[in-house]
């Protein structure tokens, strides 16, 4: 799994410094995941407490389907895994995810604390970028409340999920996104923060 | 038509490369397109599906006034046509422009919102760079609805258009601005962008 | 005159960049401008029609205190100067400045529309960057109406003009600032771009 | 001596062009300081009316716990200090605190315009990278009366301080955060912009 994790690091890296320039990983808030493998569940997350604008390949950790750091030589550098990869490993098991991002973005908490029920959005263009219609149906973003507790945050999750909705905001907090690969984890969390962001300006 | 082409797929790789740093082209949004010859009707447009400031000169097709991928020697790679090329050639055709730039930006969703009969515009010395009074008389860029039919969305611009504006938005989707080539494509685009901002930002 | 023209030129070539990366110049609006003399008034301005973001030392040209094209083996290399080099040479001549920047920013826009009398500014520690004092007096930002007639113009800014404020907000066009040398100059447009973002957000 | 200040005066440098980036040190403003030594105090500051975007390791002066400059062979280049360093130096040594960085944003400007008393923030995740509890409590980020007299802005600090905030709002000024060493000065900075950001985005 060497190899594989040091990809995944260095794909992790690039995408999480892009994620930061963009202002959307401020401090050392946000992190990302990869899945490594699904038998049994492994996935590379960003490792807790660093500067996403400048991480190496190096910085990410091994955690398996509850967050837990896995030991032995295939773990990784033994850096702490984010608190938060508890969330990303039950996203990618339940969605089938490949890839999760989580940011912290304005945008994202002013729309939870406008519309706690989730964000309704209707006849944007923009809505096809997630696999939604752009006319006539609308889509909810699903907001959950936050919760330090991240079996809790899961549970949330999975009662306010809508499976065509590859996002969801969590309240006073900020947005996760998905996607099969990092490249589509990218562009779902790129077009669910343009859609919130013209939700508020539109409201 | 290859050296051609190798031509319009720099440049528009360029030019998409500068939109998608200013956040106008988020997730894989937004296409551009450079006529390359008029006898029969022939445009490089950017593909399908990437993302657009890592865009290489190989990222381009070529399609036909309808907006289909012409086959050939002269095609280009192969790469899918964005669905949107249809309205880029229906601008080529009817404007005479060159190139033709469009963007997904949250001022223009907003202002098309606001001002579903068109963005009027008065007294501003930006106005000038698309060739209009600065001063008196009033400047409308046309809003007109959103469509997955590239026909019906031509129909639409052809009955709201202003011969002189260079740009429309549509509504719930973005800008489309156009010029003689791409850099003046580009200026229409970064000016009417700025005015639609101001046009929010003082109503 | 030429080694000075083309140490100008490259002056004003950086710090056209810099603005431009601010998105305070987008299509090919604003200007700058440096003196190059005294005895007679010699300004080397930023040539019309031009990226801001891209110009290099040859995109200058040499003005006489009228604004109008100098010619002769030291003018430059003829390009045409921007129509607003008349209003660079007044407020050279008229403030003593030796560098005058022109910006098109919203904030600009916004503030003149809101406080066509001028803005009132007080009680703001970024006021001392202008020399004015940083608590209890006001200090006022002339705001005065547009015009294609440079001569209007700068009697309009004679009329308003407070000698010790190096900016004036032209209404519905942009931001003119200056200041010793270009350095200066640029402070002076940060600082005075900054306090109209605060103006507006404040009120 | 030399070789700390030579190594502070280059994280300085970088640090403050990473703010200037943010837009959050236009013109010559704010300034950044890293502790040298405590017995006695001695810090590093940036110098004075330099565009904090383009310093170099040279431009740092070293002060004592009044702010006065540092004479001697051990004082660096000579440079001026900001007439902020008293107030820099109150903070090194009340709270303990290696760096301290101190920027001009608006968002620092409306918040202690619109909440003389304090900023209420709670229920915000972000919170937790100060330190805090992300539910539940409410945290204060102090704001104090802007003043020219460091000692009168250093006991109004005092009076107001929470010591679990590394943070304060001077009215009508900026933001001043601190921690143990640059990279956290940094952090706190980020998230507590952040907060205010969002603070003012949700009132």
């Amino acid at each position: 799994m060497s190899a594989a994790l040091d990809a995944a690091g260095t794909t992790l890296a690039a995408e999480a410094a892009r994620f930061a320039s963009f202002g959307w990983m401020r401090g050392t808030s946000g992190n990302l995941s990869l899945v490594l493998g699904r038998d049994p569940l492994r996935l590379a997350v960003t490792a807790s407490g660093l500067d996403k604008g400048s991480l190496t390949a190096a910085d990410v950790t091994v955690v398996d389907e509850t967050g837990a750091a896995v030991a032995g030589p295939d773990a990784g550098p033994g850096r702490k895994p984010s608190a938060e990869a508890a969330f990303h490993a039950r996203i990618a098991r339940v969605s089938g995810a490949g890839a999760v991002v989580h940011v912290h973005t304005v945008a994202a908490v002013v729309a939870g604390h406008r519309w706690p029920d989730g964000v309704v959005l209707r006849d944007l263009e923009m809505l096809k970028g997630i696999g939604a219609a752009p006319a006539g149906a609308a889509v909810t973003v699903p907001v959950i409340g936050n919760s330090q507790d991240m079996a809790e945050l899961g549970d949330r999750w999975e009662a306010a999920r809508d499976e065509g909705v590859p996002a969801v905001v969590v309240a006073g907090h900020g947005l996760y996104a998905w996607g099969a690969d990092a490249l589509r984890a990218r562009h779902h969390t790129e077009i669910v923060q343009w859609l919130l962001e013209a939700a508020v300006a539109l409201a």
